[in-house]
Order: structure tokens, then C-alpha cells, then sequence
């Protein structure tokens, strides 16, 4: 169980930054992300994952007027900032934050992660983007984006750089601390990342003693067939999104056997859907929050970043019948949407609606066995380990949550009833705190 | 009145990490520095200066393995993540946070800026430094650092960029967060800032709402003649070292000269000098204090340290005789040091011990009547507004300027019995959170 948030308003919820009890305006303050997780790790969530876009929602319309308006996903803070201070008012919630890796150098980035990891205890995860926004790309100052292959290409060299950062520099024992001898680090323990690629150019040690999990626990959300080959090597969590449970599930299937041909274990990844959940004491209860709700819901919002999502444009039905202007885009929600965005005006809408509320996921509304009821059952349909909740009202919805649907799935014995210790990789997987011998990282390693 | 310390073990004393009530080597958790930051506000002072570097002191020796057995600031972690959970436990403290932006892209940073001004309620500054260290630039996958004077017409550009995020993208009156007609900014008040340069091209708008004081207090702290009239332009505060008062003084004297010529007033910066206070109740305690500190310096440490701030390698006395060989090292400090180097190995010894306890900036033992007055004659003499402290032992030598230096120096009215409100350009100001419009930056705002 992890829930889903990004550090700006309103997140997946379009419109409803209007509701009189949302607060996720108050992003900007420490205090509000410190309630957040204390409320989190009182239901016994797993971990937050925090998505993050570096750019603006400006396809739909061709400006990001729209997106400025109905504040979609900007304005943005940065998420991993506020980090350290949830996990200093917890003891057990983990982090899985999003980085675009193409703005982020490779030692500085290294450094950023390892630090979390030490901050954290350990209760850090790191969800590999590559980015599709061209606003983020010439924001950053490189032009427009580098194709969809070829970014997993560089990710590729990326991920082998900070392997060779995080497991391979600094062996274990490498830090002495011996006040008697002087000897801090043993430097024949410390080894330079030789790095000469097609990319980047790399030589040098990392400057960050060893982190309780050195590799943070890695999530990755690309269905593309480069994105699921990458995932399949890479990634120890997957994020899943759509409505269709039986193309999920075949995703799911198909990502597991990708595992398995690259000499993992099918249970090595853990994949986590997209849910949105509506509960209350009553299904009734919950039927009157879903409709109060639905008269806040933006349209044009949710068309906005569905339009950035894609690189259609959505708010001109001649473009959008010729198809994404873009290559960058996440292909996978592109093909999600074509054939909605075919039918014209009522499909259009129909669109909108379903991303303002929830992002395009299910949207499950009712009491809290109704609602176990429903997960327990797409679990099993599609093979998932767990979910990733969005909000509708910040922070009404994960209290809802909390009260209504984890002490219906605790009891059936769905999730569990309290934390293990340890840090993230140990909770998520039981056995222990470093990646295991089969995942590519390992190779890596240097010395006893 | 600012401490300095940076996010590792040692920072400017070293050897002293093997000091029994030293707890540097704490530098990874949290708790660590939420006290440090409580000490500090108890005592009043007006910020914590944290240094960085990313890389690695390998040019001693040619190799980092002194660094690492003497921890000669490596380890060392991310200084921006310690700051969130530091002003969520303080109301008053400020933080001014040294950044290269050799490693910044220019939206992810102007992000990462607002985004902690935000959580901190304007209580941010950032020191802006271009690097030094080549091992820093192969780490991020650039090879080796360009040369000194172009890294400055690099960092011209890049305040330009920062300056149209931070000052012209959003107007003020921008964020409108109307819940009933729904508009949560107006895109009328938001531009792009569009940027066509020689080393960055930058075409969108910020992704933040403003904060408090839009751009981060600046410092600086380049004291060659590039550095000084980049200082001279845009910094509000300037960090200077070096143990002669005198050529201190004429230092000053220039950059508050400099600064006038290109329109700001002479006190507009404010001037911090670099100095390191061991105190007691007593002269004699104090006294003790310093001998048993010196029973720990490394001078190999210091000597590590010195030899990559100035590309000189003093392991070596062939190559010490033949100066500096590298452009890129600090060629102020090069400049301090190519006397003593030049006097054969007693020199040396001597610079090792100097750097290895208080980083070259000199150093005051007495009680709070003798370090008051001491620092009073400096800062009439050197027109000085205030001094960066450094540590011997975290966090006893802060501890002892509380307890012993502050009362005496409120007594006399050369410090503050209390903290006024706002934010720390406010504080250190008094005219306001922002930028006065005599500042390069005033001139990228937009709209009434």
C-alpha cells in the first residue's frame, strides 16, 4: 500500500483544489507533508510515492494557460526536499521519489540518493524516469527532448554509472572510524567509477560513505516495450496505471516472464496499480462524497495533462484526429487514449473526466468491504502486489483510508497489521537491506 | 554572526574527528543537525553557512587516499536536505547553502531554491561558487573544469536565467488560489523566460509559485579580480579568509568601491570574514582547550585540503617549487600560500598546521572579554559586519561562543539581544524580503 502525491496542487484531481476541505494548496509548508506521513504510517502504509514532472502541461492549447489556471501540476516544488522531514517524524513510512535522470549529473545525483539514504535509515526508493515533457527539457536548458529509444539508452549508461557509485566505490568495511590509528576510510576499500561511454564520461570515487541500502529500492513505470525491457532488468517495484484489468494483467504476465529471461525471480518485482478510492462508514456515504466531489471535477484540467501525457492536443479535434504530434510521449497512454480521443467530442469529454478524477484509473467507490472487496479481486485478476492511491481531497481520502478500508483489509489479512523493521528493501522483500545477487547492481561490487 | 560547517566530518579541523567529545562524524542523521540548528538559534545566531564541494582532495599525493584516511571533507553528503527538518525545528535561523551550478541545470535549481524558500519562510540564501575541483567535473561527467575566467561568464549567464525564474516569470498577484471561479494563477501574469546564450539556451516559465524573498540571499566569496567584480554586482553578502588584517581590509575596501561603480551602495554587502573562536570562562581554560585540540591536528589532512584548493601538491617539494599546476584552483588562495610553500618543508609543516585548525583563517583563545574584544578590533579595522565561525569540535566550540562570546559581545551592543521578524533578507537588511531595486536582478521584474 503506498499512497501517491507530488509535492503541488492537486496532483491527479483536477478542479478539486476548489473543494472546501482539500488542502493540498498548502503544499508549500513542511508542516502540511509532516501530517501527511504521520496519518500514512498511522494506517500503516507502506510508503509514499511522491511522482514529480520538471516542466509545464503546454500541448493542450499550445500554451500552459490552461494548466496555470486549473493549477495542473503546476506550480511544483521539488519532492525531494521534503523528504527529511516526514522521515524524521516517522519511523517506519517509506519514500519512493521520482527523478528525471536526464537533469541530474551523475555524481551529484549519486550523492542526492545516497544522502536520503542516510537521512532516511534506509527508507528510500527511487522511481527511474527519462521524461517526456520538451517544456522540462528547454527549461533545463538542452533544446528539445532526445527520443524515446535513445533515453533509455542513456538511462541505460546512467544506471551502470550509479551501480558503480553505490555498490562498487566505497567495500564494506571501508569506513574504519578508528579514532586511535586516525583512520577514517581505508582508501585500498575505495575504488574510482571508470566510466567511458557513448554518454557520459565518468572518473572518480563516490563522496558518500556507504548508505544502509546503497541502491535505493528502484521503481520504474514504463510499458513500452524499452521501458518494460528496462523495468524487467532494473526495477524491484513497478507502477501500473489503466482501467482494462485484462490488459494489466497480460502486462503484468509479460513483465514477469521479461524478468525471468534476464535471470530473475518473477517475485524479485513488485507491481503496484493506480487506485483511486472513495470510502466512508456506508456505501451510501461514499456514493454522496463521489458526487460531491464530481461537481468540483475540471474537464479542460484533466485534458490539459492527458494532452502532455500524450503530445496530442486535446483541445483541437482536427490535430488530435491526426494523431501525437510527438514522439516523446508516454506511448503507452497514448494508445490508452487514441481510441477515446476517436470518437469525438463525447469521447473527449468522457476523457477528461476520467483523468480529472484519479488520473485515468479505477475509481473504486463504497463502504470498506466493498472497497477490499474490489482490490482483492483485482490483485488476483491481474497479479498485483499492491497499489499505489491517488487522492481526490487532500488529506480527506487517506483518511478515509485509514478509517474505512486498511482495518477491513487487515482483518482478512490483505496487509499487514504492523511494520517489520528495517529499511525498505527489508520490509518490502525480507531479505535484508541490499540487492540481491541476481539483480545487475551486484556485479558491481568489489571485494570480500 | 554565522557558524560554518558543511555536511561531513571535520569540515576545516582536521584530525580533530578523533577528538573524544567530537561528534562530527554524526554528520549522516538528522538529529544531528536539528540540534546543531537549535544551539545556534538559543545563541542567536543569524545563520549557518554550509560549504560543499562535489568531489574529492586528490591532488596531494595525486591521489585521494589522504583525503579519505583523514576524512579531508569525504565522505561528505548533500547540504540542501539537511536544511528542511533545520527550519521546521527553529524559527529565526537562516541557512545559506553553497551550491555549484556547474552541477545545476537552470530550472531544476531555480526550483530547488524557491522550493526550500518556501519551506524555510525565506529564510535561504545561497552561496554561489563555479568549483574548483577537476575530480568534481570527471564525477559529473563534463572531464575536466574549464578555465577560471570562463567559469565566470558562465555563472553571468546563468544568474541572468536564475534571475528571470526567480524575479520575472510569475508577477506578483500571479497566484490568484480563487476557489469560486476557479482560477488558481492567472496565466496573464506568468512569462517565459527565454534565454539564447552561449552556454545555455532556456526557453519556459518557472514552475514555482513565488516565494518569500523570490531570489535567495546571495553570497559570494571569489576574491580574484573576475570574482570580486562578479561580487561586486551581484552578491548581498561576501565571504573572505585569510589572516591579514590588512590585505582584508583593502579587499574590502575594493569590493565596496567596485560595488558602487555599478550603482549599488557600499553597504549593500555585507562582508563576513572567516574565524575560529576557542573560548572559556577563563584565559587559562581556554588556553587548555587549544593545547589539547593540537595534541589531534592532522597536518597531512590540512596539507590535503590546501593542495586541492590550489592545485599545488605540497606532498611533493619538486612540484611545490614549481607553482600551481593547475588554472582552475582558488587563485586567491594560491596566491596565500605560494610564500610559505616557497620556505621549504618548515613552511610547509606550518600551513598544514594552519589549514588543519580553522582552515587558514586565524584563530582566538581566550575568554568572552578577550575573543570580544579581539573580534571588535578586526571588524573596526577590516570593516567588517560580521565573521563565519568555524568549529574545532562539533558542537563544543559553539557551545563555548553561546556560553562565553555572545553575552559579552550583547553586553556591548555588538550583536543582538533578539531576533527582528521576516525573512533573513529582512533581517540582515531591514528593507524588506526582496531584492532593492538598485540590484541587477530588480530589472527582470515584470508587470505593476
Amino acid at each position: 500500500m503506498n499512497a501517491f502525491a507530488m509535492n503541488c496542487v492537486g496532483h491527479q484531481s483536477h478542479g478539486l483544489w476548489r473543494h472546501p476541505r482539500d488542502h493540498s494548496a498548502e503544499y508549500t509548508h513542511t508542516r502540511h507533508w509532516v501530517e501527511l506521513a504521520k496519518l500514512l504510517e498511522r494506517g500503516k502504509f507502506d510508503g509514499l510515492f511522491l511522482a514529480d514532472v520538471v516542466g509545464v502541461y503546454d500541448v493542450f492549447g499550445g500554451n500552459p494557460d490552461t494548466a496555470l489556471q486549473e493549477a495542473v501540476q503546476v506550480p511544483t516544488n521539488d519532492p525531494l526536499l521534503i523528504i527529511p522531514p516526514m522521515a524524521e517524524a516517522t519511523d517506519h513510512l517509506s519514500f519512493a521519489v521520482t527523478c528525471n535522470l536526464s537533469h541530474e549529473p551523475p555524481l551529484p545525483f549519486a550523492r542526492r540518493m545516497s544522502t536520503l539514504d542516510h537521512m532516511t535509515d534506509g527508507r528510500i526508493g527511487w522511481n527511474i524516469v527519462t521524461g517526456y515533457l520538451d517544456s522540462g527539457s528547454k527549461g533545463a536548458g538542452k533544446g528539445e527532448q532526445v527520443a524515446h529509444d535513445i533515453r533509455y539508452d542513456i538511462a541505460e549508461e546512467f544506471m551502470s554509472i550509479q551501480y558503480g557509485f553505490w555498490e562498487g566505490s566505497w567495500e564494506d568495511g571501508a569506513v574504519v572510524r578508528d579514532r586511535e590509528t586516525g583512520v577514517f576510510t581505508d582508501p585500498a576499500k575505495v575504488h574510482r567509477v571508470e566510466h567511458d561511454g557513448e554518454y557520459f564520461k565518468v572518473s572518480g570515487i563516490h563522496i558518500c560513505e556507504p548508505s544502509p541500502q546503497r541502491t535505493p529500492v528502484l521503481y520504474q513505470a514504463g510499458t513500452s516495450s524499452k521501458g518494460m525491457a528496462f523495468a524487467a532488468k532494473h526495477a524491484e517495484c513497478v507502477f501500473v496505471g489503466g482501467r482494462s484489468r485484462s490488459k494489466m494483467a497480460a502486462d503484468v504476465e509479460k513483465l514477469r516472464a521479461l524478468a525471468v529471461e534476464v535471470g530473475r525471480d518473477p517475485s524479485d518485482i513488485k507491481v503496484f496499480a493506480l487506485a483511486t478510492v472513495i470510502a466512508d462508514a456506508t456505501a451510501e456515504g461514499a456514493k454522496a462524497k463521489y458526487d460531491d466531489y464530481c461537481t468540483y471535477l475540471s474537464v479542460k484540467g484533466g485534458l490539459a495533462l492527458v494532452s502532455g501525457w500524450t503530445g496530442m492536443d486535446f483541445s483541437d479535434p482536427e490535430k488530435l484526429a491526426a494523431g501525437p504530434s510527438s514522439s516523446n510521449a508516454i506511448q503507452s497512454v497514448a494508445a490508452m487514449f487514441a481510441d477515446g480521443a476517436a470518437t469525438g467530442a463525447e469521447g473527449v469529454e468522457a476523457i477528461g473526466l476520467s483523468v480529472a478524477l484519479g488520473g485515468g484509473g479505477p475509481v473504486l467507490v463504497g463502504n470498506g468491504k466493498q472497497i477490499a472487496d474490489e482490490l482483492a479481486a483485482w490483485a488476483e485478476e491481474s497479479d498485483l502486489d499492491g497499489f499505489n492511491f491517488t487522492y481526490v481531497v487532500m488529506p480527506e481520502t487517506f483518511e478515509d483510508i485509514v478509517e474505512h478500508v486498511v482495518p477491513e483489509l487487515q482483518r482478512r489479512g490483505l496487509v499487514k497489521r504492523d511494520y517489520v523493521d528495517g529499511t525498505y528493501r527489508d520490509k518490502l522483500f525480507g531479505h535484508g537491506p541490499r540487492l540481491d545477487a541476481s539483480h545487475p547492481a551486484a556485479a558491481y561490487r568489489k571485494g570480500g
